[in-house]
């Protein structure tokens, strides 16, 4: 690739100085990640008016702390909407700190599962013991990432590595989600942990996440619906030696790398999905318009069947950008299919013109794209020069399994 | 009913002095509304940045004309970024007038189905000759119905009367809409076509006709789309012998509920759909946060699913009110989930606290109630007075097969 980079091996364990592992019986799960010294820490969180307890307690001790040392995580109860939530969200905390050693205030924590079913603490915490036992174990990025899943059909995790000054800088992360992935946040969609050994402020450091952050997972749609959980964090404990002032750029690129790759593994894994679909916008007014009709291409009920039914039909691109919101002339624009693991393109309309119709090549070229697994839509507005990618699937029958028996 | 009026049967014929009928062979229909005297008009139309051709023209013909006496439409093409479409679309109106021996000009039109693809003409000209043979039928009401329908599974049709000193008002409406149902359009969201024989000016029944919408069409949700050729009409003939200045209350009470039935019609046809949810939002601090509050319920995809397996699934409730932009605060609202039909109501949360959890008799009867078809969910954000009620459906397995097969 192109990039001042190389991926790596070993997902948020790939960082000097830090140790991880999870552990997961049938429904519920429990991941730890640690550093062996002290890191400074950011986050974004769902912009949710309903939010679960552990993103309030996070929250505040994010707000009121320079120091942090690990993450604690469960998953199969989102501990939001429940009697004495508070007080469950503070336990897991605590059961984390004493088994870590570490005191409570430098421990961030999130939860992913059902909503407003009281957490079963017994089984939690025991989870959290058993992902304690064995942090230097080969494989404790992978118990980790697994340990976070729900719906989730494969874990997910990436690290990269880069040098500046002869000194290797790393940066590693796990992500779970699939379902509940939403658009329009200001903040996170899922729950995404990242650990790096960079040299580097509280406050650059929630800057170099949130515009990572605004690139990627704010990007990713897999049905729309935004969860009351959604959470990232990034712990940078400065083990590498090399300062952020040094490499800003260089840093800020591989974050967003990290954030993107764990935001399309999240689409991929969109519930029931077979197919990743990138819709890039050219050509707005402005960053928002670019946004808002992208991300209402990958939002579209009726693109995502179609895609699933590989069905060309086309003029629910149109349709959609031109509900989004986004500044457009339907008079002049242009709408392109792609495959992305190939050259393959259709011009479907060219300058507000249909170029594709029933019988034309370019509507039999663009049926077989929709046929590939990784699918691209460009979109060309030609109001200005703004743009924007976002990310999405498709939309099957397993999705509705899915989600039609997710309490049950 | 309390209501001021009675359902009478006829939709579009009820009214004095309209005459209708349609046709339609396999894919390709039309439909013609008929005013026997002139009569006004007024019509709502897509938001949408992308148009078809006759919504360009009706919308042109609605500012410049103010005597009506048809509507033409036609189902199995949309008419709408295709090569010569504007041509096509006045050929429609052009065949109408011919054979309804009127001005051009006084007739209005519309189009449903398949984006980007050229109009058929032959095909859709024949239709409308077909259409207008044997306007006297006793069934042309449901013809005409049944002509404008895609992938709806059933006709709409509804008309009511009411009196006013001794003299009698009907309104009568068909509509067709299945799929690509949205939220948050100004205007209307499907084809709807409404006669009445009551006399009123253009400016009273575009007002009347933008209040009844915005109750009811912009209240109904099936998957999010927003079409390209949203369309409704109203032609009000005078013949009722009553003016609109005797009876505004009346009248107005009577085209919403005309107009909501209609909207209720279609979410309950929403493509594969089984249930109708209402959904009522009271205490909002202003209409538009009760509105943003009740679509964003009935539009979350995860909730669809949810109904589709009657999946007492409430968390996903919280977070779609919490998500939608309305203000709130999670730790004073109310939930409530009941089935329409009964009396029977489950208190799922009480001033922001969890009612409803394993174990409990309120989550056992929200599980029953799950299983009704018509189901209310009422929501009380307890934040100022204002209330709105949005329709929508479940979603399952059929939507996605109706989908992801649409123009293959």
């Amino acid at each position: 690739m192109a990039e001042n980079f190389v991926v790596v091996d070993g997902g948020v364990v790939a960082p000097k100085g830090f140790k991880s592992n999870g552990h997961k019986d049938r429904k519920y799960g429990a991941a730890l990640i640690y550093s062996e010294t002290d890191a400074v820490a950011a986050g974004v969180f769902t912009t949710n008016k309903v939010f679960a307890h552990p993103v309030a307690l996070s929250k505040d001790v994010l707000v009121n702390n320079n120091v942090f040392r690990a993450i604690v995580a469960n998953s199969g109860n989102a501990n939001c909407f429940t009697k004495g939530g508070m007080e469950d969200a503070e336990l897991l905390v605590k059961k984390a700190a004493e088994l870590l050693k570490i005191p409570e205030n430098q421990v961030l924590s999130a939860s992913t599962g059902v909503i407003g079913r009281k957490m079963p603490m017994d089984i939690i915490t025991l989870e959290v013991e058993r992902a304690f036992e064995n942090m230097d174990l080969e494989n404790s990025n992978e118990n980790a990432s697994k340990a976070i899943m729900t719906t989730d059909a494969f874990p997910k995790t990436v690290a990269v590595e880069f040098e500046v000054k002869d000194k290797k800088i790393r940066i590693g992360g796990i992500a779970k989600g699939a379902g509940m992935i939403a658009p329009n946040m200001l903040h996170a969609t899922m729950l995404g942990f990242i650990t790096t050994d960079i040299e580097i402020s509280k406050e650059d450091l929630t800057n170099s996440l949130q515009k990572a952050t605004d690139e990627s997972f704010n990007n990713a749609v897999v049905d729309g619906d935004m969860s009351t959980n959604d959470t990232v964090y990034v712990l940078a404990n400065a083990q590498s030696g090399v300062k952020y002032t040094d490499c800003k750029d260089e840093f800020d690129e591989a974050l967003t790398y990290v954030s993107k790759e764990l935001a399309k593994m999240i689409v991929s894994d969109g519930e029931g999905a077979k197919k990743l679909i990138e819709a890039t916008v050219y050509g707005a007014e402005t960053k928002e318009d670019a946004k808002k009709a992208s991300m209402s291409i990958v939002r579209s009920l009726l693109l995502k069947t179609a895609f699933f039914g590989a069905d060309p039909n086309w003029g629910r691109i149109a349709a959609a950008v031109g509900y989004s919101g986004a500044e457009m002339d339907m008079a002049n624009f242009d709408i392109i299919i792609g495959d992305i693991s190939s050259e393959k393109q259709a011009i479907l309309v060219k300058a507000g013109e249909q170029i594709a119709d029933c019988g034309t090549p370019e509507l039999k070229l663009a049926e077989e794209i929709m046929k590939e697994d990784k699918i691209k839509i460009i979109v060309d507005l030609k109001m200005g020069s703004f743009e924007n990618t976002a990310f999405g699937c498709d939309l099957g029958y397993e999705y509705v399994k899915i989600n039609s028996e997710y309490t049950t």
